[in-house]
């Protein structure tokens, strides 16, 4: 379900299975590119305000400090798809974190994750997740990656894809380098927060007016 | 070689290498997901009536029991394709295993590899095969794969990229979970084998009026 | 950045880096198929007037033999991507083989490999470089697979990606088996060597007269 929003614009059509009387449920991803540094501290910036459950692909571990990870947060890697599931009834990860969310963020996006959600791969927990996802509900993504990467003709194609889905994206910065400027580094942390913060305030009040459940 | 059918159709417009003095040969394949529980039986009934030969994905292998496999059928996996080669010159286990077959099948197909065949990627025993395959012999899937994977728009998208290769769909079908109907699982073992079995009785009837050798 | 070349013609619209003052340096890579038995004489054979450095992917360690990479040509895996890197702000390797070629070729490129390009995928040092790639820079890939791959449709496509995003090809060759001519064999060594030698040496002849460094 296209949104036809602008490719940095969030995802307006869309509206979210708001309970007033609970806070919103963030799943927070990372990828395995620079950015995941910090996912311990996004991680912890949501968490002040939101339920949050965090993901990461095999390359994420890499760059991620478990340590960092805030204790009321629930962290999921593939092993945990498989060690969840022994047998038919028994309830899918992927599944559980794809109805229990009510807002989808990677933070950060990889150039491969980007172009294996471009393609529809799903080998891991996160694309499965992603493969699942239920487009009605907010979805944003905040990329990562060197300016080689960036500037590649790849990432046009492949973000138009995604915009195509419906999913919001959060551009990414220029840095300087050496008195040279160049774009790839993922948004800062506030630009990130706010992005999804506001776009959920929005929702709320709209939502307050105008409120259905959706699964 | 597109067959120019609907999706559901058989691959009518091709041939096999029948010999009347021998039972077909047919590859079963299987990736990872649910389905995959019910492979041994999909391998027991095609047994019954013509040679199998088996394949599984490294994520098939999670939801296979193998001592359900039946002990005339040969069972491969990505190890064999690594363990059959050492030098130039041996035997290449996806080609051997391309050439033997007069039919494929993979019961389950899952998202996954699904995306792999519409993007053309080969990285295990049975995308290598597929990518190596003889598009005038016949080849079905059976998807299994969650409702909420089914409903995503690359499965349209990619279905019908295997529609222009002349790979005919065996649907997947509707159960009712919780009051709930949804559509993913894969077919009946009865389903799959009788959309096999009918396409190679037609052929031989044809064949036997019209036959011809072909590699 | 497209050439608009043929498939089979040179990267005529690139510029080199050319330093009259050293040795051209060529960045080799294999990818897992047959023709990655031969990746020692390859490198061999450009180390005698390039500096070389090699890059193999994981399936392509399967068909090498590490003794055959002469003593001067650095030969680098996934694993020199994660040990090179620990914290924030150490060099990337797939960057730093990016900035360090003057050209690039891959010898043998496999079916996988090339899917992967078409699709935008990096999900390996080879393919991180190859993502992160400077396309004003020349690009040759040598595919070697079997024919029955070679045949498949995907070929084609995917050949047309890497054509528009200026890779130029140095087609596989025909080879017999049993009476039966087939194509997809890497081409000799001799052609591989010449397409690279007679293109650079064609540069270094217009950059004497209109030089200009380019990044």
């Amino acid at each position: 379900m296209a949104s036809h929003s602008g490719i940095q614009k969030g995802p307006a059509s869309q509206s979210l299975p708001v309970a007033a009387l609970r806070k919103p449920r963030i799943l927070v991803a990372a990828c395995g590119c620079l950015g995941a540094a910090k996912f311990g501290q996004i991680c912890c910036s949501f968490a002040e305000w939101a339920e949050v459950k965090a993901v990461a692909t095999r390359a994420g571990l890499f760059f991620i400090d478990r340590a960092t990870i805030p204790n009321g947060v629930q962290f999921y890697t593939d092993q945990d798809e498989m060690s969840s599931w022994s047998r038919l009834g028994d309830p899918i990860l992927h599944v559980e974190l794809r109805q229990w969310a009510d807002i989808m963020l990677i933070a950060p996006l990889s150039a491969n994750t980007l172009a294996k959600i471009a393609g529809g791969l799903c080998d891991n927990l996160l694309t499965c997740i992603i493969r699942a996802w239920d487009y009605t509900k907010p979805f944003f993504v905040a990329p990562s990656m060197h300016a080689f990467q960036w500037r590649n003709h790849f990432t046009e194609h492949h973000l138009m894809s995604l915009d195509e889905l419906g999913i919001a994206l959060i551009p990414p910065i220029s840095t300087s380098h050496m008195g040279d400027h160049q774009t790839g580094a993922m948004a800062s942390l506030s630009t990130i927060e706010s992005a999804v913060k506001v776009y959920y305030e929005t929702r709320m009040l709209l939502g307050s007016s105008n409120a259905k459940q959706e699964v």
